[in-house]
């Protein structure tokens, strides 16, 4: 019951920010559209910024590993690829907008993010930057956190500062760039 | 008179996001602080994230343009280093950390704010790159928005999302591995 009673107020979170976004969220909404009592959502989530954060890691659990596909720029394209899609094409580069200030100024929501996002990312980005550097793909010492941040910076600084697309092309457009150099 | 009313609310508004953050300021607090009439600030601001992106649009104008060093590498160097300095050390990261959600869903601040900072600096990426490419420092046809976005991208996943530091070395390891390619 306790599990169903989550996914009640997870469901009507989502809902609610694919309606109106993450800044025109509120707790009083979300009672209301899932029947959960303001009191017992409290006792769970401390704000609407914690509803919209608890609805953003559930679907970042559902990002799948990157399928060994023999060929370290093919990994790192599909890997970018995926995100770009995501955020471009599902709830969760709302709720990522609507996040931002807040994962950069509130410790409570930083941490969770920052472990659960920006970590598994991390990692995931390591394991592939270690397989290339065995197949030869990529030199020895290739510094995986770089990679980590040339490869999703710019696709973030799409969503959240430029407002330029996030298209199917950009993926591929951003892993060539970083591999191959933009002065080569 | 006019201006010096608008100085003092901005220079009020500085001294309230140095204090305590873009989150926490309120038109109400800026009055306080600047005595200048709640009613007037709203005739010149429609909100404090209007105020927040005033004070932010005022610090871009006194970014300099990059001198000539005679080399692309070490300009677009000088050009990251310059923004990550500012982001690192003064009141402009926190300002673009409280407003990053505001400029990517409120169309009031996502139009000023893509015209004057983000544009300005494509701007500057063009001429840079515009002159490493005479100087044969680039290939012909460089893409500059993709340079743009492969330099200040890994920038602005640290400041909202990473939360990694904004430190020295930072500029001319991005400039490093967008110029040589991390597969070199």
């Amino acid at each position: 019951v306790r599990e169903d009673t989550d996914q009640a107020i997870l469901a009507a979170t989502r809902e609610l920010v694919v309606e109106q976004g993450v800044r025109k969220l509120t707790v009083e909404a979300v009672a209301k559209r899932s029947g959960v009592a303001k009191t017992t959502i409290y006792r769970r989530y401390r704000s609407k910024n914690d509803l919209a954060l608890a609805v953003l890691l559930r679907m970042v659990e559902e990002v799948v590993q990157v399928p060994d596909l023999g060929d370290t720029r093919a990994e790192l394209t599909a890997f970018v690829g995926n995100t770009v899609r995501i955020l471009g094409s599902t709830l969760m580069g709302r709720v990522m907008q609507g996040l931002s200030s807040y994962v950069s100024t509130d410790p409570e929501l930083a941490v969770p993010f920052r472990e659960k996002v920006v970590g598994r990312r991390l990692a995931e980005v390591e394991r592939l930057v270690g397989l290339g550097i065995k197949r030869g793909d990529l030199p020895p010492g290739t510094d995986a956190a770089l990679v980590h941040e040339m490869l999703f910076g710019p696709v973030y600084y799409r969503l959240l500062l430029s407002g330029q697309p996030l298209n199917e092309q950009l993926a591929g457009r951003i892993v060539d760039a970083a591999l191959d150099g933009l002065a080569a």
